[in-house]
């Protein structure tokens, strides 16, 4: 019996901590590869991954998104128990499905939406260690958000980061919001994509703004600037958090 | 100058995962251990803590109450910041003041309060992995905050564990609630004293209760056993935290 090769979409979830980052490396553990070695376990053949977003060392997800051909003869439900079983206790695939071959997770995907989290409060935290950075100087979340509000659109945003390839820096932000819940300060961001670091420099470079060592007009300045040296250096990796892949309705194919 | 000895009171919180508990033991790393070591370091003189509960290895806190009796000569805030500095990324050192010289952390307190957190879903969780315990199949919280309430009044509780000192068993509940947020089912239970893994007991048992495996009457049978083999095993450390311990309003004395 010949079992038909299809392309398969996940969802997964992981933390970053103990990552060299997601994209695969001659040495050292990396997201992919332990979903690749996963696969090979759990299919007995060589399957490649695609992802969305190539998170650096120490980035988590929970809505990273990735894609790869197998033939496989049982159930879909049967596929994600197979491989959440062999997964490390750091990686698991939370949602699978079959989509149209031509689906790219990378190519496909219209925007990302990432958070990141910053305890505010006099002591340092400790059961949020691993997923929030710490700031122990009061924040003035009204001035982020007003600073954040610039963000908003289509710009050159060369100031806070690389293209990844290329040189093209304009991007598209749709969203930039902080919101406050206790000591917790959570700042989500979605873009049509994002530069090497971005994230971590707008939020290094905001946080300068809810501190009062910048002041919204001059966030306007640093963007208009478009020189990488004029913002602030990136914030920790730890309160980074790829939350979000978004698609087009028609390019999941049926299941 | 002579500094007087001065006793105080401190909420310290804690991740449990790489401790073999709460209390000192000749060889391995403990909470007390670690904060006597740090007191040490910075007092120069060898201070003795005095805990309100005695955590199990794996077991959190947010809200254990310590107090230790020391001579420091500048404030407060300066012993608190030294303090943190000193402890390791797992403990800290929330909130500090002085008390009575009368106050003791266990014998003074009126009641615990544990949190117990359970992931429901079908994918194992990542993030939360350390801090909750998981179950995949569907879990009925009408019914298990049904049988919650069958525990809430003055009983022995002998069937759900073993008094830590002598023999009396009776234990007064105050609140046994189960809330649900998303995936996420956490259960708070409020007590004058608990007995030992009362409370791992208790969740495992209502865990039965949410899959449909005993009813909210048999809950009531098991009760009034008294008989430790009746209630189910106990569920993981990681999911159990203690929160908060209360005492008589004067108890604090002032600062």
């Amino acid at each position: 019996m010949v079992t038909v090769e299809r392309r398969y979409c996940a969802i997964i979830e992981y933390d970053g901590t103990d990552f060299l980052g997601y994209q695969i490396q001659a040495k050292g553990r990396t997201v992919q590869g332990e979903i690749e070695q996963s696969l090979k376990a759990v299919t007995q053949s060589t399957v490649r991954i695609n992802g969305a977003g190539r998170t650096d060392a120490g980035v988590h997800a929970t809505g990273q998104v990735i894609a790869f051909d197998v033939a496989w003869r049982h159930t879909r439900l049967d596929l994600q128990r197979a491989l959440n079983a062999t997964l490390p206790s750091d990686i698991v695939i939370s949602s699978l499905r079959t989509v149209d071959p031509n689906f790219h997770p990378r190519y496909s995907a219209i925007s990302r939406t990432y958070q990141y989290t910053v305890v505010n409060q006099e002591c340092r935290p400790v059961l949020q260690r691993r997923y929030a950075h710490y700031v122990r100087e009061p924040l003035n979340v009204v001035a982020m958000n007003q600073a954040g509000k610039c963000l908003v659109g289509t710009f050159d945003f060369a100031s806070f980061g690389k293209p990844p390839t290329g040189s093209v820096t304009i991007r598209n932000v749709t969203q930039a919001l902080w919101t406050v819940n206790h000591q917790q300060f959570m700042f989500e961001i979605t873009a049509n994509a994002f530069l090497y670091r971005m994230v971590r420099k707008l939020v290094g470079t905001l946080i300068q703004v809810g501190l009062g060592q910048l002041s919204v007009g001059e966030i306007q300045e640093i963007l208009e600037a478009r020189d990488l040296r004029r913002s602030a250096p990136p914030v920790p990796a730890r309160g980074l958090s790829l939350v979000r892949v978004t698609y087009p309705k028609d390019v999941w194919g049926t299941p």
